[in-house]
């Protein structure tokens, strides 16, 4: 086997590969990436059980192998060697990677060990960039490992019309949604793959398409260049619809910027030790911030558009700037429903993202 | 006391302080800051007790105090304030800090307690940029906290005309010497401070001037708008003149990217458990790099300059890497005495930086 490929493509490649596959592990072989030569390339695959990554690579091939390379020690190299283009042949079990003076020989491993990566075809469709900000932008409110196990999963839910990501740590909830599919029903994706998911789907992806198989527990995804297999997580999510407030007894709109940054400053001042309180009142289109710790107090006022009654309401300060980060809308918008109950949080315009937030008690 | 300051002078001055003043302390009051007004705007000072550290801060002054506030969260607050200035009241033991709708009161600490900061005036000139460029260029050389207590500090070696900056590890050292000085001695600063204090020493910085006090272990150090007091290590700095080469069998002048390059390529293939042993063999203008471990072999051929006997010889491969790093010269020069004698690094140029790195051994 010898083969000519562009550095580049070769590169960028195996830094996605080795974000997956484990540096180490008790199976050797896991920590390598499977190359297997096609008609105008090759395709590199790795795995970390949870989720299968394949790449296709193009290249000028002479002759056909399957051989595995250690996957972080190839991809160092790779990103460090000189030169346009790379030259990989195979000799007597040794694989030479040489461009631009430099020479490297790999031993490769025992590929027949490595395991079986069956992706299923996609048929659904939808926004590459639009399934990237869903996943990206409700990622903050997974819970943490100390949490149950369904919190730690992102939900995708899907209608044939349109794909929607949500997330809950069972304190707040975020959804973003986007539109166009051609599939149905709930995948629990856990949060560690559903990151590298979002990491690998690049901002000019097109389409994405999308496939299912629920008796296998496994979702594949297909993008330009790449393919994936994720295992689906067991478990029933909760029906977070019933906390999404509908009685409203004020809305509020204020320029995201400037509340953002209000949080910020006050965050400074909140207590740890009572939950990062933070006490917002609202009345006569005014929003007064303010926090007290041990060393000092924090006040702030805000122009802000009110509608409703007047209302005063405690929250933890960092699930607030938070729910916030993901808005791009000039104005945020928070709909109360009391001093007890949801707050529900999005843009002023934009439809695709809800934060649902429940004040502290006092 | 009421003061009015631009934001961005205090912020930087703050933002300095933090680096140094502990965030907690079993003292309390050495997380703070004091601030005396003066004529034309006031001082905050700050130790860790091995750096103290002073700002003059101009601001528009009514009134005369001195105070102590807590210095991470003041500094933390004012970096987040809106609008470009801060105005600074004190009322009833607390400071009120305002600048554009938001408003934050801090509890002040006793003053009286706060530790006597005495900074000498400084006299002998250097300047500012060389002597950052002295201590950071040789920073890599110090030794980690296991080895003896001098190799943790950098050795400042001063001659009326010139100050050279000095570092160990026991297997390497690196001097780097800039012109002008009318100070004379050996003062050997704690690694840690002298780490701040190429931080505090602005890279637009003139000249800065120096006094030392060795009965008291003190130097003390003057800049634009700043000044500091360092201590002083006791001990003995080893006559490290005497392991830079004499007797050169072998000069080498290189491509300094060049070789930085290969460097950072073939290390990936060095073996840890062999001292990250790098092979270099030179002879007819050609150096010739190679390295081995578990999973492959690096070879590189680079083009050189080469006057002398040809030679073998190995090293760390991570030793060399950082000895070069300080280097601008576009050629670098290698001075080889030996196989297991050490070897001399530098620019092929300019002769303020000398690096030595001790062979491995077979």
């Amino acid at each position: 086997m010898k083969v000519l490929v562009a550095k580049k493509f070769l590169n960028a490649a195996l830094q996605k590969l080795a974000r997956v596959v484990p540096p180490r592990n008790n199976n050797p072989i896991l920590s390598y990436t499977r190359l297997t030569t096609t008609h105008q390339g090759f395709h590199l695959e790795g795995t970390n059980l949870e989720l299968d990554l394949r790449f296709f690579v193009p290249a000028q091939v002479e002759g056909t192998a399957q051989l595995a390379l250690p996957a972080h020690l190839f991809a160092q190299i790779v990103s460090k060697l000189p030169g346009e283009t790379v030259e990989m042949s195979l000799q007597s079990g040794n694989v030479t990677v040489s461009s631009g003076g430099s020479n490297y020989k790999l031993q490769t491993g025992d590929v027949s060990q490595f395991p079986t990566i069956e992706i299923l075809e996609g048929t659904a469709k939808v926004k590459g960039a639009g399934f990237k900000q869903a996943l990206s932008n409700t990622l903050y409110c997974v819970a943490n490992e100390a949490f149950q196990q369904v919190f730690r999963a992102q939900k995708v839910e899907c209608t044939p019309e349109r794909l929607r990501v949500v997330c809950s740590d069972g304190f707040r909830l975020a959804y973003f949604q986007v539109d166009g599919l051609d599939l149905t029903g709930n995948y629990l994706i856990p949060n560690k793959s559903a990151k590298e998911i979002a990491h690998l789907i690049d901002d000019q992806e097109g389409e994405i398409t999308l496939a299912a198989n629920t008796f296998r527990k496994q979702l594949s995804i297909h993008g330009n260049g790449w393919s994936l297999n994720t295992k689906l997580m067991d478990g029933e999510f909760p029906d977070y619809q019933r906390i999404v407030p509908s009685n409203i007894k004020a809305t509020v709109n204020v320029r995201t910027s400037v509340l953002q940054e209000a949080l910020n400053r006050t965050a400074v001042m909140c207590d740890s030790s009572l939950n990062n309180r933070i006490e917002l009142q609202i009345s006569d289109n005014k929003l007064h911030l303010w926090a007290e710790n041990d060393y000092g107090k924090a006040d702030e006022v805000l122009e802000v558009e009110h509608i409703g009654d007047p209302i005063s309401l405690g929250f933890n300060v960092r699930f607030l700037s938070d729910a916030i980060k993901p808005i791009t809308d000039e104005y945020t918008t928070l709909q109360l429903s009391g001093a007890t109950t949801p707050a529900a949080i999005k843009g002023s315009q934009d439809t695709a993202y809800l934060s649902v937030v429940v004040p502290l008690r006092i």
